[in-house]
């Protein structure tokens, strides 16, 4: 597999952190230009600590991490710490990372390094869209230096988790995941769909931590944190892991199956605010991503082990 | 299991007839004080003679039939005719009925019976809600003699049929749902969720058929001709039966799961307009609705031959 | 002049009554075959005593007064009681009227009496359009027997008095001015633009009240209730008469310029909620109103002196 | 008075480009740090293009110009061809300017350049305001640093120009008008309510032409390709002068009237798509605009001749 130019948008966030490692982890796949940050799961200060807590975890102090944006595009901010904790990575002992912050802007960034790219991008958003969002809407002319953009975000039969209707990353930021969805690139969502069907039981927690290197047991600890949290016994086997499924499509497709779909995001206020409408019928010229319907969470996990095993 | 006082308001329509045929097979359950019919999954003049046509069949030309409304309440009509066929009942043999609709509009018809009930009556909605929303709107008070409002509609963890966000029942009428919601009834609601466990599957339809009455025979054609549209063989076994589970349901509840829920209505334009938001984490005070979540279609199968058996 | 038949669906509401005076004071020019009332400037029992208060002062026993709705289509109910008073009708005197109501439903009237009319009827619409609408989709016919709807409502150079965007009978209920202006019925508009034109000055008041008949003196007194809370001393010589404005127009168009355009309500919840957008340069088959721009103030008064005064 | 440290974002546009030349050609009050260009009334290249013209017209090659936002925030472009013309500047002659664009980004100049700031910047904003909503998302602290912004946006009381409820500027990114009005700062706008108070009559463009600066002689064929458009003979004397009145209550605060106001915009798609709601019976806490409610037509007139003849 030829390996990939990859900027990783995100808000870490127990499961942010997850997807970062497994990224870390996997330098013959993933040649990583940059991890952007912005406000989301907690705010703009803690996510931009704890990406480099986590890049010194994986000891990639060669990857810059950039700080984003404070606030979404247009709505006012949206509170998830119930789901992350105070520190934004629940029970992970947290400390002041030894790198700092890269210079400059995360939007900037964005924007500077597409137009410089002589090959085309990738861009993981694991968290609200806000960054890439506002760096489309500064050069749009970048959208041809994408390769492809895979979202964490959205629900179809899953209903929501942040409302009866809408899931927390694009009702976070509707109008980011809105500009995102309609620049013309190729766009691959895993959505509630997918990411419930990658749940973090207690066995799969274990097998994780017995791997035995900090970022299994780093990533182990904040799996039975979320499952605390969202476990649901006799119903549900553990939390489902939502950011990892972009990271886990980029080193291993085979693990997903994906349809062609036109996605939109209600960006109406009222009821809906953020729901993504996901129309499988849409005729070709309509279709604007692949929508994420199956995950194989055993293999996800699996995949997980092995790479969280090589850092 | 006591007599319930029921009015069917419906727009037949294949699913609607099979429910209107189980209903007028069980005189011992239900005392159907009258059928009124609506525009919807065909027009009104259609829907006032199917309705009247599945009556011939079923033998119960005591039970009058009031037409209704031929519009919405707010929003343009809406057309289903590819899923019903031009006659609204698909394939099978349409004639002039024998007996004429009932003096009067089905909304004074709903309004004055209700007044007058001395004890509670059940409303069985099974297409666009306009004849029961303007009933409350015209005398908020008959609200106080619904005993239940069993309806057709909204979809949760099913998406959409007619747009990728919304069920057709509710989209035909969004602010008619959201009159019948929040009118204080009790209200129970078979969305697609429920309605897709119900599947006309070939099997099914011939054990149907071999029950051998006027009104098996009639209801197995109207299922064949949804699956001739709506099967997705390797996918699905069968059309989902979408109407017969309100009426399923006063027979025989045993036969479904319901949850507690908020249900709000999309009445805003736009993307999601006409969604069924569904909250299942509402409080005790913000629950309006049973949400069915689970529904034993081979268990409404055998009600059904058993009952239609009977006619 | 023909003598119109006409139906006036109003909420008095101390300017509803002062345009019911008006009307009754007309009966060579109008010929009103009944009064229906709906919730709006005050509860229903309250409106549907005061037009026959009205009524009862007017000596027209011969005009029928019928109840409508208690509630708006869609929306919750709207209060505007601190325009009117407790009562409805601000200071005046308040009494239980000799007359009772008419049998039935406003909307059964409006309904039955349109399907019966051999020549087109007019309907002056002062409050929430609830009943009209009502009536229109129970039997979207009645439209052709229609002659014109004139309505007191919207506003576009003026803002909004309920909200900075919306009048108060728009915004009382939105979906029912969107049905009536969506019927493709003839529709005249009388909107805060024209009605802050007709200002009840202290001199006009004192005008009118030295007429000296019981119904001048009354309408004064309505008058003087609504400068006391509207009146802008060094802005606004008095309170806007909205109401009146549309019986003015039935008795006298010379008294008013209108202007066809494109009338739509913003019926989506939000900032805009109960808006009229008012547009001048709709092509001719998207013109579906008259909208009054401008008011002759003085002429409005003389001709409610002249006809007060012969009651 | 101080000379106040001045951005303007434009979209140049023949009435920014007038407001362009009354800035120029005030150096004693206005320390203009830069003029950042978007797309609005024309496309970005000839917005970035067009700055630069009327700079060298102005012999104001200090000042440097950055181009901006090819796009809105959230929604599509909008095109205003058709009161601007194909090169955006009307009948004006137009040219390749001698001087370049400055490097960089507008977003970054304006977060740059507040950041540093160490007295508070004014910006005046003439055309969409993608430009400073970007900047204000980017970082949110800078509107800490913003003295005043000054926006030609939004109607209250003359309904909209683009659409029957909004005015082009705020139609054209209404979510960008929203982050400008909910980010804390003080803010002053200048709708269509004062604009059109101030006309370009054919004696007024005449009078500006006979100052016979270049810039006066520009500015008057601009107007004049206005008025070939907008004018209104017998009802209206010339075109609104829309944003120059932002530069001149700069100049001259005496020449306006401003109300506080509670200004909000509606971002949901629909009929009211951009429509400025403006209510002047907010309290204290809610206000967040002065609103300009009269202008002084010819004042601001004889403030261009006198300026645009200096330069």
């Amino acid at each position: 597999m030829k390996r990939r130019k990859l900027i990783i948008d995100c808000d870490p966030g127990v499961d942010d952190a997850t997807a970062l490692l497994l990224a870390f982890a996997a330098p013959d796949a993933l040649d990583i230009l940059g991890v952007t940050v912005v406000a989301g799961n907690t705010g703009l200060v803690q996510t931009a600590r704890n990406a480099r807590i986590v890049r010194q975890i994986a000891g990639r102090a060669d990857v810059p991490v950039f700080a984003g944006c404070a606030r979404p595009m247009v709505r006012e901010a949206v509170d998830a710490g119930a789901f992350h904790g105070p520190s934004g990575l629940g029970t992970l002992a947290v400390f002041e990372p030894d790198a700092p912050l890269a210079e400059g802007h995360a939007v900037d960034f964005i924007v500077r390094t597409l137009r410089a790219a002589d090959e085309a991008v990738t861009l993981a958003v694991t968290g609200p869209a806000t960054n890439l969002a506002l760096a489309l809407v500064m050069d749009p002319a970048i959208a041809a230096k994408i390769d492809e953009i895979v979202m964490m975000g959205g629900a179809r039969s899953a209903g929501g988790n942040i409302t009866a209707s809408a899931e927390f990353n694009v009702f976070a930021d509707p109008h980011a995941a809105h500009v995102l969805l309609t620049a013309g690139c190729r766009v691959t969502m895993f959505g509630l769909d997918a990411t419930y069907q990658v749940l973090s039981s207690p066995e799969r927690v274990a097998a994780l931590e017995a791997v035995g290197t900090d970022a299994a047991r780093a990533s182990a600890e904040l799996m039975r944190f979320s499952n605390g949290i969202e476990a649901d016994p006799g119903r549900r086997a553990g939390a489902p892991l939502h950011d990892p499924c972009t990271i886990a499509w980029l080193l291993d497709p085979s693990l997903f199956i994906v349809s062609g779909a036109k996605v939109a995001v209600e960006t109406n206020g009222g009821l809906a605010f953020g729901h993504t409408a996901v129309e499988f019928r849409a005729g070709p010229r309509e279709v604007n991503a692949n929508w994420a319907v199956r995950a194989d969470g055993a293999g996800v996990f699996a995949l997980l082990n092995e790479r969280l095993g090589s850092l």
